[in-house]
């Protein structure tokens, strides 16, 4: 299915792209990767508004550098700058921003605000991470991945919570035919309704999704083991209760020694040494979540350039 | 009375103009915003403070995008990064600045504090809001009156509290030829030295300025009702008491249906739909609102253009 | 003891240089304040990342106006949006800014902090204030002595509390061969091994290095009067206990009486007037603060080109 032209268009989950879309994409970002020069006035006069309602490194300095690089630049809004939702209703805050600038990369607790500015801005609105989903993230892990693996739809086990990162991971993993295993504590599962869209692209695709709550078994073979923090931000009352329920679900040398012989170790960050991840396993050879952080620059500027029309 | 020539001018107040300025400056608005890539190089190198002491969605951003698309940049300032008055006094912030950027846009509570800053810096100094007056916004809305009707001199009737907006709004109206009726509640009415000066303005352009309290009356016939907020930032201790006293000045359909014939709804954002506006004229094709956040934008870089000596 | 290439060097501390470096950075400020377009592209598609655990009005500006006018930019991060040291630890802060941009200008409480970004981090680190230097302060205020004495290497007294502004000129007035006098109240003194390696380098260059508790005795003859507050960010609790410490160490007309024919006043800014120093000789010919201030741009300017490799 075309989705037609990809100027102007919003990018708020992996199911607003497609195959070839995605592929199109993981191309451009390792070419912006290896030629950032080629790219350097691709967006001259462009301006991105990065409208966090939480605190970021990674999104935010990403995509600011992102811009800049590309001749562009961007604009910052903290959540009490603007007082989206209290100050002004998220409509307003979309329909003046059409006005002035070119893009809103929005990072936002409720999905449901990022759908709300997409629909009420006619300029793209990028998900920078929500509640539901962080496709900027599984773009940037893809390209990793296939830094370490190339082509090959190698295996993946998350383990952990089933969140907005983990999302993301399954829907384009299934898109792009990788077995993608989930591994968390019961209650902890990812949406029905996301593991389902991810089963049926994997369907299409030759890929695989399994959810489950074994991570040694889900671990072994594996080439990739990914995680994230158990207490995301704004569950932070949960922290004590979460830390009871993921124990058992650290990534470290005994589950790493599980899976495939030269297996990866990822994680989006912040990490929690000696919670979700041991130390030791984040200093090893094994971990590629730098690599991952740098990527981020480079699969957001490929989107950028796609969305803004730079290439 | 000449005022000298523009560059280097501050401006504090619609005062600071004469009605030559103020024609040109409305001329020089249109032409960037029909021709912005003629512009673009005009401000190379020039950067601007932005030192707000409130939060602002529309001034930073259309300053911000205002000083980038002119070849220039910003500094956002935010209050606790810079503890004006607390941290360092606001002439020491004013003479500290003056050594390093071309223009201080200041945003504060009090309007002794602009005038400060303006009086110990030798670049100029921008009024972007004060709790005096709101220049910047007035230039904006006259752009957009001017869009509606050309230049015919219409009536407006704000319809609200007698704040900074409506202050800017008597001043550029009387000084432009524009009759003026502002409609408040008893003790919410303009301060009386601006009242003043905008009718020795309106007298002397052939405008005409009217105070009353009847927003039915003063709404007869008018091309434009405008409305602001019952409560500013600043004032939310008095919400309670501001919703009791302001009852009856809502503009909605009711009072949209004594105006003119065509006529068009003001408002300077954010806006609450369901007190000072209804949501059903807020959405209406009679409200214009979208487009005076727009042209935020086009007339700032007017006038930074003549400030910082780009034209 | 030559250093190596300077182009991608930490600068951490005064002793980051040696007398060459030191003079070869002060005639390269003064080249950069009197023809800055010559640099205004030097540092072309750099990004430096400003990480401020402390606010700051100079340092800030300075450093982000710098960047800008070299043709780079500058991202600037407040504590609450990263969070280091608690929602990220100092090493993964700096493993990830190493992957997007070309130097961390830090400002932290910790001079341990810094040490950290600098170790974890391949890219530059520069020390924007710590509780140990400040580093920048003092390139600034020796290119301001320069500037009023010339080469002539004056007696400077500095009066008030032995900190981290104390500290980078005692250790940069030793290499360039004055003389330093420190007059701090008891208990107020520089660090031990500070005024000993500023010893050392005194007497190597020529310098003096004098400490003492009698601010009218260290006055007597100097050329500079230098002061700071007497409470700096992060110790407002003992505000009061130092105001009574204090007493006495105030630069004022009677204390520069006693200095020298002609003597300059100096003060890193912000400034307490009527406690350091007196509101009358804040406003007197004889201070040169706010030309301090205009040097941090300068200066560091010079200072990003050698290690950003402009020059």
């Amino acid at each position: 299915m075309s989705r037609g032209p990809w100027k102007g268009r919003d990018f708020l989950s992996i199911l607003d792209l497609d195959r070839e879309d995605a592929l199109a994409l993981l191309e451009l970002a390792d070419q912006v990767k290896r030629a950032p020069a080629e790219f350097s006035g691709a967006l001259a006069t462009k301006v991105a508004v990065l409208l966090f309602e939480k605190p970021s490194l990674r999104t935010r300095v990403t995509f600011e550098v992102g811009m800049t690089s590309l001749g562009g630049s961007a604009i910052y809004l903290a959540r009490d700058q603007v007082g989206m939702g209290e100050r002004e209703p998220a409509c307003d805050v979309a329909r003046n921003l059409d006005r002035w600038v070119h893009a809103i990369v929005a990072r936002t607790y409720s999905h449901a605000t990022i759908e709300e500015l997409a629909r009420e801005a006619e300029i793209p609105t990028i998900n920078a991470l929500s509640d539901r989903e962080h496709p900027c993230e599984a773009l940037a892990d893809f390209q990793t991945i296939r830094e370490c693996f190339g082509e090959e739809a190698v295996t993946l086990t998350y383990v952990g919570d089933g969140n907005n990162v983990c999302h993301s991971l399954l829907l384009l993993g299934g898109m792009l035919g990788y077995e993608v295993r989930v591994a968390c504590p019961l209650g902890y599962e990812p949406a029905e309704d996301i593991t389902r869209e991810a089963e049926r692209l994997a369907a299409e695709s030759g890929g695989r999704i399994v959810v489950g709550h074994d991570p040694r078994e889900l671990a072994r073979g594996a080439r990739v083991l990914y995680t994230d923090v158990w207490t995301s931000m704004g569950q932070e009352e949960e922290t004590q209760r979460r830390r009871a329920d993921f124990s058992g679900f650290q990534v470290n040398q005994g589950l790493l020694s599980l899976a495939a012989k030269g297996a990866r170790v990822m994680h989006c960050l912040p990490a929690h040494r000696g919670e979700e991840i041991s130390a030791e396993v984040m200093e090893s050879p094994a971990a590629v979540l730098y690599d991952q952080a740098e990527n981020r620059l480079h699969s957001q500027k490929a989107l950028l350039l796609r969305i803004l029309g730079g290439v």
